[in-house]
């Protein structure tokens, strides 16, 4: 299947991936302003064949969507497969950090989702292959481009796929609003894979089985739960914290409690030169 | 200005909302599904007026939004001010959690930061009058409802209301990509009001100066940024772990990194009952 990405933004990170091959890019304006220009630029330089076509047609490519007068045709982003995560991962000699989404519907979700894993350091996503969004042009625009980056596998059954990252040592975290567990009490300084529920109906009770624990984060007021994109971006943010002091313990330790007018909080000092 | 919400979650979540006040709902099907039934039958019980109109009606009312069929008219969420957020944290005798939002322009982006500093305690969300997206009915639906339980502050100059809540003790610290103190490395519980800057372009340089302190959340790989919602998230997330840690220092510590297969993580024993 052929993918369309719109919009100035996804349309410059996709062409800086390597892993993203344009087909072609159709501009809606005879007179482009800086910043579609900039990329004309680029994709003339790889070589990328350009035509002009109606605003219009654009519309209708992009279902709707804002396409600010740019829309590029991709060869289709390819599912990775098991192997691929896990060897990419042993490879860099990192723990291993992978998503399982079982479920999710919602694009800007999906896309927000991978954006996050991305830039958390995970090193891949995996999705079910029925009852959930796939790598559709929506979700790539949602990603901001990250889609390209990150190695997503479609499987069928998720519960078989769990099994298989057990036996190569991989423990498995569902995120469960119930559970009793914190997060920030679990280690995850270890080979893991987080799995997130489906937006309002959580994971699935026969996945939920297969987890070797259930965590939740904590909540206040009236609300039931954070949006499923959300939840995933505090889950890869302890992932990072948890990683990131284990390898570079703080040293002094974290600023003590004052009361302000005393004196500047300790982070203030020599951070006026970055503003 | 009369607000407009609509879609089934949303006006369930209003209609739960002790703040919110319809004025009345619309409905676009003769023969309403269980859900909207009980959304009609709650209606009728607290003496809210129900009409039966045109789909047509309904998409012009919801702009082109998924409405499912109903739409409610609120009376307009009014902005609080100031001195109601800080004497609403005062009177719970809890440490300020304020979050100032420095040019959201994405209701998306906006909706999402309300339901997660909902659910992570904040006491109030502060926002410029120009240039910002205000509490719109898109707004209102991505917030799940949160904006009618969370007091939102509209004022003219952020730099002047930085200036007035330092002179109530709150500390001001900034998210910034580049800043080199990690969110984590920061002690967060105390009075503080977290300043997020604009999707892409951050926090303005003039309300940058006044920040007491700049931090950054660690990233990795290509892209520049997390989306806005998201390091809202991962930020609230790390408060609220502070202070649940300080104020329930974890006994015993955190389990040990173990190989898979010598025995399960500390965390599944006793948990097999939530499944």
């Amino acid at each position: 299947m052929t993918q369309i990405i719109y919009g100035i933004h996804p349309i410059k990170e996709a062409l800086n991936s390597s892993q993203l091959h344009f087909e072609k890019i159709l501009i809606g304006t005879p007179k482009p302003q800086a910043s579609i220009q900039s990329i004309l630029d680029l994709a003339n330089r790889r070589h990328i064949p350009v035509a002009f076509t109606s605003k219009e047609v654009l519309e209708q490519m992009a279902h709707g969507g804002v396409h600010q007068s740019i829309v590029g045709i991709l060869k289709e982003i390819p599912y990775a497969d098991i192997g691929e995560i896990l060897s990419h991962g042993k490879k860099e000699g990192k723990k291993a950090l992978l998503l399982i989404l079982d479920g999710i519907e919602d694009p800007q979700n999906f896309g927000s989702l991978i954006r996050t894993a991305l830039g958390c350091g995970a090193h891949g996503i995996i999705i079910p292959k029925h009852r959930a969004v796939g790598i559709t042009p929506a979700v790539v625009k949602a990603s901001a481009g990250a889609a390209a980056h990150l190695p997503i596998v479609r499987v069928v059954n998720i519960v078989a796929t769990i099994d298989a990252l057990k036996r190569e040592g991989i423990w498995i975290y569902g995120a469960s609003g119930e559970a009793k567990n914190l997060i920030y009490n679990l280690n995850l300084n270890t080979d893991i894979a987080i799995v997130i529920g489906a937006e309002g109906k959580g994971i699935r009770p026969l996945v939920k089985k297969q987890c070797d624990c259930l965590f939740s984060i904590p909540m206040k007021g009236p609300l039931t739960s954070f949006n499923a994109s959300v939840s995933g971006g505090m889950i890869l943010y302890e992932v990072i914290r948890q990683r990131t002091l284990h390898n570079n313990p703080p040293s002094p330790p974290p600023s003590p409690l004052r009361a302000r007018g005393s004196s500047e909080p300790e982070a203030t000092k020599g951070e006026g030169n970055i503003l």
